[in-house]
């Protein structure tokens, strides 16, 4: 019952926005009664980021499995791009980012959300320096480790609003030209 | 009063976001007549688009203005990703941010603002173009242009949850160093 109210709030929370999300619409959706979604979920607050925490969790471990996939040699770094790329462009992003734009003027929702964002953050930094075979004490790699992820994040953006499938997939295959040289690692002109 | 009212919506915008901002509380906060603001703009979706409109044209002269005094030579690169990602991360920055997500649920309002996005994105690409030296012709170098604009784009967005004003500086200027290296562009290397 509790995955169920966690992923019809996710799917409101894509379909009509943070604002357009109620506690009655998710039960609703969930097909849950209002006191037992009460009972597990006091407020949309804690409703949300429970949502978005869960989902997140559930992305990151899709996303671990398919990192076991991924090729080695030459086109490994374009693979691990574009394995990010999308990862930044599903719908859990869109859920993530209504939670993020609410965040930055609810205070108590912030309190919340800050710390989530923040253990993400390391979380899928570890995770891009162990798939890119990146060695962050070489001076400026942690800076391009974290460009390459500030790059998926404005990427994940620009595609909420319009399919830019097309241009991100040109744009990351660049990119991870331009990280081979600059990584050292085995890439398409080595 | 029409300049007023549309600095009084960029403000609430950034104070309270999309949903917090009515049409009562910028009449209020401007100091104007609700018949008088029912005039100029009969709904809250004319209200926030030429908001954001007018406030974008503003700072996008004050960009052209600001570029107009970036050095020349070694450190000219650099000079031009730091002042493109404080453009990313003004209050005007969180404003938009606060439009296009309204703008992903509601069709309405996506019609309105999905060719401003296209607009300025493709003026924000000319620019920087120009200010970085760069040439279109050779392959790649288009789309680490765009890469740069995605990157401070996500950069933006990190920063509405956090101030990351120096994270941002060292990873702008770590991509600085790769950008000159890969566009040939005379940097501190040099």
């Amino acid at each position: 019952m509790r995955a169920r109210l966690l992923e019809a709030t996710v799917e409101l929370l894509v379909e009509r926005g943070y604002a357009g999300t109620s506690t009655t619409l998710v039960s609703e959706r969930a097909g849950v009664s209002r006191g037992a979604q009460l009972h597990h979920f006091p407020s949309k607050q804690d409703l949300v980021v429970a949502a978005v925490q869960h989902v997140t969790e559930v992305r990151g471990r899709e996303l671990e499995e398919a990192a076991r996939r991924l090729p080695r040699g030459a086109r490994r770094t374009r693979a691990v791009l574009r394995m990010l790329g999308d990862h930044f462009s599903s719908p859990v992003f869109a859920a993530a980012l209504e939670l993020w734009v609410a965040a930055r003027t609810d205070e108590a929702l912030l309190a919340e959300v800050a710390p989530l964002e923040r253990e993400l953050g390391r979380h899928t930094h570890r995770l891009t320096v162990e798939l890119l075979g990146a060695d962050e004490s070489v001076p400026g790699v942690r800076e391009l480790v974290q460009a390459t992820l500030d790059l998926v994040r404005g990427l994940g953006l620009a595609n909420t609003i319009t399919d830019d499938a097309h241009r991100r997939r040109r744009i990351l295959d660049q990119w991870a030209l331009t990280l081979d040289g600059a990584l050292g690692t085995p890439g398409e002109n080595a």
